[in-house]
């Protein structure tokens, strides 16, 4: 897929994570991008996401560059806002943009002083690198306990031709993004105004990232940023921004999946679609109680078709439904009707379960038109493995 | 330790379970007791909760015995209630007792039928088999996957004797109580009204059962008893009954933290500890929000120091605090001041985090007097294991 016009990328190897693995990154837009930004609503924030509302607000949604580090979340230390704010005039420097329109990311172990010289020392090696190709270079510089690198790309013809979208995303454990995700970001060569994007982002994440969980722990540095700099040089309709809006929506949502897919030890990806409710975030509650249930996601990695536990989740999620309007399926096999159990072949769900891909339905009849998609991955001794032994 | 007088307890192999092991219990009080329960506010409610429910209001707090079947949550089935009701009414002839003076707790799978014949064709066995000294079998016929029998005793001087109380209780998954836990039983001798019991047990729980998890799943079967049959022909000053309550809240506290160290696969009792906010309500989110942390426990799983986590997770706990204000410490010593890293000999934090109990304690600067004490266990491959494969 052709990626959009006008932006480059660059990375290499800081010295900020022990693995000899590129993890500085950088995004740069030739002419300065519409911007929009989506953040955690974690209390404790890390410095780059202050510092990067702060330069959102201050341009008015405008940027060139996004600088990205990995290995260390520039959370919870003494110099966080010192270390955000001279990388990002570091790199604005040799790029020669304002300060101000350099965003910055972190991602790594909270509580760790950053060390802002093995970044300001390479700001020119970084920009020198900068090269329209290396898209996959920043995908897997911004990785860190992630198995895979993800992207996804779209295209929205329009009058005259086409613009076109990529998108990146890492994450893989400390995830329940609310408002936002680990680190997302999406550039686009399509023309749109500051405003035009924050609406697109926050309906766009609120039906993908923010309907997406690993372990139900929200991070402290979660980002989402969304950059359109016009370079496409093609006019949009009214009717272009709906499509285009689609097609975010559908990117984020293919991005979100990759993220819950590479959960931290996780072998399924699992989607949980919850429908009848009377409202739309009734159903997200139930869908998301369900998604972050560790017993319903143990029982899942064992592809034991225990449904009693999405029934004993779907009750903690403080929405009102009467258990005999309860139908459930897994794998497409009904398990539960009216809120009992029915004959079902144990050996060919199980056999179902198997699959690397999980659906369970959740439908309340007579009670409303509310519905929701959610999701999540299995829960697996990989998980325990992977976090017991992190930090140290 | 003395039990209190005037219950007997028996218990025997009905079968409901596949392991050969007790699974139908009975306690009895030889004179009507008072009585008090606190249930699952799982919507999903088991038909025991519900039966239990509408005989302690039917009787207004008055009950003779608690049947209990484990292997089986008798939860989301057709015949539910119908079992209920007339594995009740088979123990209540048996015992010559009003029906609505029999309490029923069921634990195990969720979904599958109950036979009730295995229930009511023992009853007469079960009866038969009544002895004061048999509360030890009790304790351990109410076991799931609890590893270690679970039970706590206190006596509290009067004038003219002591009044004595036993209490017992199961649960290692599924646990996140919510006015209750999964099962929970506390018999004493001391004569108190079904309206002192109700204020008492309500209080007790409040500080012990409710503020403990294993892993944040609420059960749909959560019930917690407490009898009062005044066998012990002693009377009860008001301040009498003050230490009786200051007894039984330590009681309780004491059962809490024995589920919480048999948690599945746990290896550690977790003690949090968050003190300086605005209310002991937000002090109580906090705690909560970091003792169900799946990274948070897995990180003490491993002995790994990171209370970058416990910032995290206290950062989603939906309570206003700053980060400058906030100081932690983990086994005593401190890694955190104003929301920063402090030095600490990791060598030795990570030695004393190898030890089976583990306290960590969140304290906020000049937010208020707010504070909250939370019981959890650590998160490890063990709790994987055993939930990947329960039912099949």
């Amino acid at each position: 897929m052709k990626l959009p016009l006008g932006y480059r990328y660059s990375s290499l190897y800081a010295g900020i994570r022990k693995a000899a693995k590129d993890d500085l990154s950088l995004i740069v837009s030739d002419a300065p991008a519409s911007a929009a930004g989506v953040f955690t609503q974690n209390k404790a924030m890390a410095a780059p996401v202050i510092l990067s509302k702060k330069n959102l607000a201050a341009t008015k949604g405008v940027a060139s560059a996004i600088l990205t580090n990995a290995g260390n979340a520039n959370c919870a230390t003494r110099t966080g806002m010192k270390v955000a704010l001279e990388t990002t005039r570091a790199v604005a420097k040799v790029l020669r943009v304002p300060a101000s329109k350099v965003l910055v990311c972190s991602t790594g172990v909270i509580g760790v002083e950053l060390d802002g010289s093995k970044i300001t020392s390479k700001a020119k090696a970084l920009a020198d690198g900068l090269a329209t190709d290396r898209f996959e270079d920043v995908v897997s510089a911004i990785m860190t306990t992630d198995l895979v690198p993800k992207k996804a790309h779209a295209a929205i013809s329009v009058k005259g031709g086409a613009v076109h979208i990529a998108g990146t995303t890492k994450g893989s454990g400390m995830i329940q993004p609310l408002m936002a995700t680990t680190l997302g970001y999406v550039m686009t060569d399509a023309a749109l105004s500051p405003s035009e994007l924050r609406g697109m982002l926050k309906r766009a994440s609120a039906r993908s990232y923010n309907a997406m969980s690993v372990d139900g722990d929200t991070s402290t540095n979660d980002t989402l940023f969304l950059l359109a700099n016009g370079a496409s040089g093609l006019k949009m309709t009214a009717k272009d921004k709906g499509v285009f809006e689609q097609a975010l929506t559908v990117l984020l949502e293919d991005l979100a999946r990759q993220i819950a897919r590479d959960g931290e030890g996780a072998k399924k990806l699992v989607t949980i679609d919850v429908t009848g409710t009377k409202s739309d975030d009734e159903a997200m509650r139930i869908a998301r109680q369900i998604g972050n249930s560790p017993l319903v996601k143990t029982a899942i990695a064992g592809s034991d078709p225990n449904w009693g536990r999405v029934i004993m989740a779907a009750g903690n999620a403080g929405v009102d439904f009467e258990l005999r309007n309860v139908s459930i399926t897994m794998q497409g096999m009904l398990v539960c009707k009216n809120g009992l159990a029915v004959d079902f072949s144990e050996e060919e769900l199980t056999a179902r379960l198997d699959e690397p891909d999980t659906h369970v339905t959740f439908a309340v009849k007579g009670g409303g038109n509310g519905g929701a998609r959610f999701y999540t991955c299995d829960f697996t001794e990989g998980y325990i493995k992977i976090n017991g032994s992190y930090r140290t």
